[in-house]
């Protein structure tokens, strides 16, 4: 068996292979570990895990030949980004100092679930160095290659970069990120691929490294819609669902907010968007485009107060700037530590106090509807000049996460669905987001936009 | 009757003689407005309601006849901080800024329970502008005269200033004020009453200007527990008990903490406050002096990160700063705001984020117990060289509210009971603080312990 079969291999068909015997768990694992020791060289994974990829296939086989699976998930191969703790490995967060650091003693909990439900854990992925980037460079282990493209090598997005290009390449069908003002999303939305973020606080964060808490959330990166609901359940301790609800057309609501989130994209990307969402309108969704005016006052409160993520950031990681290892951060990195550092309390606690209500506005203006935008406003820019111009560097990186930031601030739940590829072949993602904690509803409407897209 | 008649009347002794007809409601109401427009030029007052004041005496006097009184304190006299809307009047915050603002459409929550409780409000007390200050000096509407000592006035201490002066000359038999980080309980030390400090959130904030929302409470500033007591039930819309109930000495556990907060006291002071507590353990009370590790760790990281107070004031009277009138604002005032505004977000975060487990430390080291300490670390200074010179007043300042602002950092309802003077006459008060929540047991356990050290 070679990687390349897997490539369109969703999650739930790999699953239903192995279950119906047409899969063999041993190949599958022997044949992803090769082709994720491939991908370790293109920077997609920092450790790989064949102990306990062997040993967890073989526990597969042997339930799948005794009639007793744990579900459509038994068998699957899924990787963690590397702010997870899985037992034996290092959780090295991207970033040189804890490159040698201890290994993690335990699973986190998200592994411990993931594992429950039979998945065999291949390796750890590349992420930005502790997950303080949208554009997914990363100087310590390499930038992971957009897999898309024909010119010079494309950023994969961050911060869960290698999860991204590690279901994009086919190396596993799903991967698991975190997401805290996009991070997830953005990097589905460059590679092409589905990316849900969790309501933070939904999915259980113990054992992930902090760098955000009061944003932090937990992510999936897959193929299809119906893979990230099984996921998302077995996620939650649930048996996942062997078929993923969906919403009927008719019945989906959308609200395209008025403002720079659709206004200020590409023009490709703009126009691309309002294409898919014509379709869906088509196919009988109800869409309006009105002005929702908690995001308008909520995006002009985080550009006068500044990032409560980065404020929480340099809390997360206080100390770091100080400490005798301090040079070997990315510089990147120390410079956005330090920007978290000069935010003031004023502003934060202004913004942490109006959360609520502008949350339940926006709730009040929705109404039940679904918001859509693009996931990012322009394509995977190219990584070279990235590396050699700050400028150019900081520019971007503010405008990757700026869409997903927003509902981040909110706690929406959001996915971002593929919708195609610009005339480069560089994919675009639409965004689709819910109200605060109604994840199952995201992810029915999903798999409906999703297959009316298809 | 003249109002000197008054001066050690408690609030539940002038209801009992009211309600026996010892004492005459409209005499009782005309003396005092006529002793407040007195204490109005020393700078006790700032507003009088004398038509408000005549008519709820004249109801209850009603109800008096009539056999159907409401409680205990049915026809006491009340006097209310000036942050607390009373319809009517402005709600000046001791500031020149709000002198001329619009009178409030409706009373504050608070003073609706007082007044279904039949006390009669007899109008506004002097403040800190904003409730900015543990001093009490106010260059808009002068500084109230603390009543004790001989030489050079005194300080009355803040910021409920004109709540604690009226108390102690006896203007009122008890007054309302608002505590952040010790405006209440400071005051009643300085000028030789009892000062009560609510759980943050236990009694309604409605209608009452913001300081620091996070830790604004309400304070009750009378001359016995008891009193406290029964206003502290009206203020709840709770029917006042006519005899508060206490401790058994023999079950009253004391913790005094090792650390600043006795050692750093002056020494009469100190002195006074460990011989306070030694009466009362040789009335029973159980007294350790120990380590509280977490009022050691917390103190540290407030020193550290700013004060959250400071932050969340800052915020609170965002735009003053940059509006026509700044120039208008004590210049203390216009630095503490300043300074607030240049705390960090990342230590304001911590603080957040701490709070709740050092909280649950502290409980769990308490176990029950309660924390004594001096409610301020010497007595009331003269008013005069702090008005002159700034480092003083800056250092006073700190210490003023040192005590008090780290039991409000944990958010433990407080009391400050008068435990004598030093030798120049200026009283000492003794903070006994309880587990959040526990305002009951604080305030039976104080009944006790005033009858102890009387």
């Amino acid at each position: 068996m070679n990687i390349t079969h897997l490539l369109d291999l969703t999650a739930l068909e790999m699953g239903r292979q192995l279950a119906a015997g047409e899969m063999d768990h041993v190949s599958l694992c022997e044949a992803t570990l090769a082709g994720a020791d491939d991908v370790l060289l293109d920077k997609v994974f920092i450790t790989l895990t064949p102990e306990r990829a062997r040993r967890e296939a073989g526990l597969s086989l042997r339930r799948q030949r005794e009639g007793r699976p744990r579900g459509p998930l038994d068998g699957v191969t899924v990787a963690w980004k590397d702010l997870f703790d899985v037992s034996g490995t290092p959780t090295t967060a991207g970033s040189a100092i804890r490159r040698r650091g201890d290994p993690a003693s335990a699973d986190a909990a998200a592994v411990r679930g993931l594992t429950a439900a039979g998945m065999v854990c291949v390796g750890k992925t590349n992420l930005s160095e502790f997950a303080l980037s949208g554009l997914g460079l990363n100087p310590h282990f390499g930038t992971p290659r957009n897999p898309h493209g024909t010119g010079p090598a494309r950023i994969p997005g961050g911060s869960s970069s290698g999860s991204a290009v590690a279901v994009a390449t086919g190396a596993v069908p799903c991967a698991i990120g975190t997401d805290t003002a996009g991070s997830v999303r953005a990097p589905a939305a460059f590679c092409g691929i589905v990316g849900f973020k969790a309501t933070a606080g939904r999915l259980d964060r113990t054992g992930v490294l902090a760098l955000a808490p009061t944003f932090d959330s937990i992510g999936i990166l897959a193929r299809s819609v119906a893979d990230v609901a099984a996921v998302e359940a077995a996620l939650r301790g649930v048996r996942p669902p062997g078929v993923a609800p969906s919403t009927d057309a008719s019945r989906i609501r959308l609200v395209i907010p008025d403002g720079e989130w659709v206004d200020e994209a590409d023009g490709a990307v703009r126009e691309r968007f309002l294409d898919a969402v014509s379709v869906l309108r088509r196919s009988g969704a109800d869409v309006q485009r009105r002005q929702l005016s908690p995001l308008n006052e909520a995006q002009r409160m985080l550009d006068s107060c500044g990032s409560p993520v980065a404020a929480e950031a340099a809390l997360s990681h206080s100390g770091l700037l100080e400490s005798s290892e301090a040079d070997l951060l990315d510089p990147y990195v120390t410079s956005r530590l330090n920007a978290g550092r000069s935010i003031f309390a004023d502003g934060y606690a202004r913004l942490m106090r109006e959360r609520p209500r502008l949350r339940a506005t926006l709730e009040g203006e929705l109404a039940g509807a679904f918001l859509v935008c693009p996931t990012v406003r322009r394509t995977a820019p190219p990584i070279e000049p990235l590396s050699r111009d700050g400028r150019l560097y900081t520019s971007q990186e503010a405008e990757a996460l700026r869409n997903t930031a927003l509902m981040s601030f909110f706690d929406l739940p959001g996915i971002s669905l593929p919708i195609g590829a610009d005339e480069q072949g560089m994919p675009l993602g639409l965004l689709l987001s819910g109200s605060t904690a109604r994840d199952a509803a995201v992810l029915r409407v999903a798999r409906s936009a999703e297959a009316i897209l298809a």
